[in-house]
């Protein structure tokens, strides 16, 4: 049987890894695939860079769009929107099947890529892009395709694990906990992309189109990022047995108008201590499902780094491979469902609110009210003393102050962003000290 | 399109969920699977019984050789060895497709299965087989294919977990635990199936067989039961911040001989309390897979119950149906690897043993004598005396007695078993307690 010819674009860590295990394994991954699979040229920005693969140096090429013309199957691991967006369509419209892990473009214009496929009649696999090598996309496409989805709550970003998981076992900031990421290269010298949860945003649409049946982009999905957790909200967190997780949150909902849609957002939250998900450490990922059948499930493991990214790319290499030698492509993505993203405001959740107010009679009539006035229903407070230098104190001695730390029951997101609002114009509360959305309830 | 016509053989707990689901939702399956849906009947062993689900009483037929004639798709939920093999063979052979949740058949006699479904062009799906709704055999076929699976760990049975959890949660003896799991339903009347470790090694097999692309049967697996673990055992775990669990343990490893292989096994094992498995609390089920590149993963969720078992079922109904509809097949299992089954004498294990002994001097130099004796080295002993009425007291005063608890370091079962087999014959040894396999280390 011919071989089938592979190209692979990029050749940074994931890709230097795809290849040494390509290679290494090429016989055995032909036998799985039934078909002999041939490395057909490797593109990369630069020749001649010292590569953690010992590759025949003719394989290498800075002309990608060269190499995607002559290759059944074509592997994208150089990441962001272009030249990567391009080179996918081209080889597409050339006859290649094509697998990447590629989130960020998946999230921003996935339909133009799953368009291209079914024009084309070729393939289109991602399982790399979302929580690396967890099968958690052919879960949800294929294995729970009978079911009916509720929610998908992920850990799926590494970065902002670590760093919450650090601030929580050591007791530090958050600049410290981010520069220890940096230090064990678990952090980009720019971590924006992480800590901002922009990462994790895109994994979300992912997810969310998947376990929906709907197409969600990027810029649908609410997002949060963990610059502003404070050390103080790490051990709030711990007083109330939660703690606290850059969580993507997908939800099946109905909107007030009784119109089904989902919800899809990304922030810190803070979920109980024995949740399946409050033990995912270090850099680890999890997604946790429910559905109407199945129940809840979850899939942990590793999130990201080379070798387990390359795994999830080589399985979506070996079930291209087949499908080609078998004449078929996998099935295709359904959207059928159509729902449409919900506004944040709609949302329904908790809160965990700390305020620093002034210690005297009636302050927390006071307060309640201001819940009261939101419809927003209060689940318990906790005030303690503490002597603070207020903002009075150049007036003589300092005034007396407490904190009051809040938990709601569940309200919508407008109602509970309404009362903080009104909680800060409050004559007692001195400062919002931190909110905090509470999740992971069953 | 002309609809798929799927038939039904077997309306039990999980026949019900399935006929249920499958009525509730059929023009969201359709919908999923891109070609309508229609149940063509139900084959039962009686007719006349109420069953929890609403259908066209016409539906139900005793004559399931008749209805698998005129089915497209056939959903196998009997159970058993017979008939559900010759329905199914019949099926196929007339054309339609399978999806089955029947672990025993598909672990004694799969090759049957497999080998026809090939002969006749057709799918057979059987996700539900293993661990019910938690995605397990899917990511083992398609997502991990193109990685190297070292060892799959599993607790791949509910009842049995469920006791040895009520025995560590309330310190109850094994009867008592039995009873209680039997008065909430998640034992049989006549637990055999589950306490004696036969579901959980069909299991076994069913995921060594896609794990290491060959393929085991139930009786490649070496089998060991609950029935054996007291209320010592359980806490002598606890001294060691371990947990009882009844694990599924498929290695790929590699004789004496040097001839590569597979080892496979049931048995309940100690495991340290920070092991992601120590967790898993109840009936759920949870599948622990270390892999070359991905690392470790874990799939958790429920492993038994009508919804759950449906939700698989209907998974696999869709992606058939999606597969009739582009008219194509899912990939075929991959046993070209023909790694063989070792047995259970060479697997590398440790052991923790817990023996009465009489406390004189010298009996830990005779006892460490027998395991260096059989090459076996200890990894700690741990010594504490008791008062104890000793076989010896009617001579006289009771003799001291002591408890001599030793966790070995790795070595052979069979070095293991013939070090416990010397030491029963010790002099100074009255009684080996009791012998537990550790396991569960990285």
């Amino acid at each position: 049987m011919e071989p089938l010819k592979v190209g692979l674009l990029g050749c940074g860590v994931v890709g230097t890894e795809v290849a040494r295990l390509f290679t290494e394994q090429s016989e055995e991954l032909a036998r799985r695939a039934g078909v002999p699979l041939r490395l057909a040229g490797v593109a990369v920005r630069r020749l001649g860079r010292a590569r953690g693969v010992d590759l025949d140096p003719e394989l290498f090429t800075t002309d990608a769009a060269a190499l995607v013309e002559k290759c059944d199957l074509v592997v994208e691991v150089i990441g962001g929107i272009e030249p990567a967006r391009t080179l996918i369509l081209q080889a597409m419209a050339s006859g290649a099947s094509v697998v990447t892990a590629n989130k960020a473009l998946l999230a921003e214009d996935g339909e133009t890529l799953l368009s291209a496929a079914d024009r084309h009649g070729v393939d289109l696999y991602y399982e790399a892009a979302v929580a690396a090598a967890i099968p958690i996309l052919r879960p949800l496409k294929e294995s729970l395709v009978g079911d009916t989805v509720h929610r998908v709550l992920g850990i799926v970003n590494g970065t902002t694990n670590y760093v919450l998981d650090r601030m929580h076992t050591t007791g530090t900031g958050f600049a410290e906990a981010v520069a220890q990421a940096q230090s064990l290269g678990y952090a980009e010298a720019d971590p924006t992309a992480d800590v901002e949860g922009f990462d994790a945003a895109a994994k979300a649409a992912i997810l969310a189109s998947l376990a929906f049946h709907t197409r969600v982009t990027a810029a649908d999905v609410h997002r949060e990022g963990i610059t502003g957790v404070t050390a103080a909200d790490i051990a709030s967190a711990e007083r109330l047995h939660a703690v606290v997780k850059l969580l993507a949150i997908c939800d099946r909902t109905v909107g007030p108008d009784g119109e089904p849609g989902v919800s899809v957002r990304v922030h810190p939250a803070m979920i109980p201590q024995d949740h399946p998900l409050a033990g995912v450490r270090d850099a680890y990922n999890a997604v946790f499902v429910q559905t109407q059948a199945a129940g809840e499930l979850m899939f942990y493991g590793k999130g990201a780094g080379g070798a387990p990214t390359a795994s999830a790319v080589l399985g979506d290499v070996v079930t291209v491979a087949r499908n080609r030698a078998a004449g078929r492509r996998g099935p295709a993505e359904s959207t059928h469902s159509g729902l449409r993203p919900r506004p944040m405001g709609e949302v329904i959740t908790r809160y965990h609110i700390n305020l620093d107010v002034l210690d005297r009679p009636g302050v927390l009539a006071t307060v309640a009210g201001a819940f009261a006035e939101n419809g927003v229903s209060i689940e318990t407070v906790r005030q303690h003393q503490h002597q603070h230098q207020g903002r009075e104190a150049d007036e003589g001695a300092p005034a007396q102050r407490a904190s009051l730390v809040v938990v709601t029951h569940a309200a919508t997101d407008a109602a509970l962003s309404a009362t903080v609002e009104a909680l800060a114009h409050l004559d007692p509360v001195q400062a919002v000290e931190s909110v905090m959305r509470v999740e992971g309830d069953t």
